[in-house]
């Protein structure tokens, strides 16, 4: 019998932040796939697990490089999908974790399609995560959206027109992964002449989380890539 | 001794859907806020709660009744917090439960703020929950973003022109409270010559869950209140 594969989202960063579910089927399942941009680099969702779990896991490490070539990816994603597809073969059960939810902006999702479309037979179960908008908004105590307000999430790996244009639709936008962007945020915030509230968040859930809302103070410093921003526009 | 103000997402309806840390502090808070549009109904988030916990929870119900009155929306909101506040003076631990996450269109958003304006010397904690929009995404096994793509939450209870722009800002939208809404929404993706993809969850996590692409189908049928529609626009 083939094993079932699961993906699940382990939080940002608190362990008290993994669903029961996951919490579960993490302290069962026969083998824990950990995604790796750079194989020598530590794990954030595995230390996540690992803190939160009293078992020791059986891991395969699966290497994901970053790259702009579309082919090259590709590859990768097929390549590491039929080395998980092996093993659930073998009739192991298998989880992937990744930081968040593993359904918005995260590898599983790439695996995911791929199990789905190439081997139906397998039976895929995805366990939502808290994603790092939710928990930094609890973190802040802020309110994310009331009444008819609307909450963007956007990646802030874009350019100036396309973080232009989330910051003119939304009432309440969370930007996620805004280190290499941070400074152009600000111009653009400038520009535009907001007058909401705005927060940066790095490594939320960490130890070392890093939360402010003196945003021209870390303006040219270096931000952490695990960082955040919430940006209000309309507060009550 | 002032006790601890906690407001807890209990998400949508799975309660393996609690996180480890709701859980944990229901497992001892002193008392369990359970807020209620009319006293007569059963509480979601209780009945989930009362799935996921071992023990028997020492409960206050708080009668919010829906109004478009704002003023006396303000009264309410207020003569709920002051009960609350009570019970903290007195020491008591209070936790104000919610389905869903806390701060994204949640009750507990206008207690808190409120606790924290008036009652700065009270410890609040919120404590997120899985949002309807993941679970619902995990249940389909459909990807919610991914690279440059948008995610936009969104209440439906708006009119034509809100809905919309909604439809034509994000790449991908989940729409929350859709039953009134249905066969608006069903009009205007007519309208835009909608040809992605397009989900109804009602009551997502719970026994009687109901999930269909067949959006026609349901067209002029009763839709539950715990019901969301998830638009992805482009599909890969």
């Amino acid at each position: 019998m083939k094993g079932i594969f699961y993906g699940i989202g382990v939080g940002p960063g608190d362990p008290d932040l993994l669903t029961l579910k996951a919490y579960k089927v993490l302290e069962k399942v026969d083998l824990v796939c950990i995604p790796k941009s750079r194989m020598e680099k530590e794990s954030v969702a595995l230390n996540i697990v690992e803190k939160a779990l009293e078992r020791k896991l059986d891991i395969l490490e699966l290497h994901f490089p970053m790259t702009k070539d579309q082919a090259e990816l590709a590859r990768n994603w097929d390549s590491n999908t039929e080395k998980i597809v092996e093993q659930l073969n073998q009739g192991k059960s298998v989880a992937l974790i990744t930081i968040g939810d593993p359904l918005l902006y995260s590898t599983y999702s790439y695996v995911m399609k791929r199990i789905l479309k190439n081997h139906p037979e397998i039976k895929v179960e995805t366990i939502p995560g808290i994603s790092s908008a939710f928990a930094c908004a609890s973190e802040l105590n802020v309110i994310l959206t009331e009444e008819e307000e609307s909450l963007g999430i956007v990646p802030a790996n874009a350019d100036k027109e396309y973080l232009l244009k989330a910051i003119q639709s939304f009432d309440n936008l969370f930007l996620m992964k805004v280190a290499k962007s941070y400074d152009l945020i600000l111009e653009i915030l400038e520009e535009v002449n907001f007058h909401g509230q705005a927060y940066l968040i790095s490594r939320c859930g960490h130890p070392d989380q890093l939360i402010t809302s003196n945003l021209q103070e870390m303006k040219g410093k270096e931000i952490h890539y695990l960082s955040s921003m919430l940006i209000k526009k309309g507060v009550k």
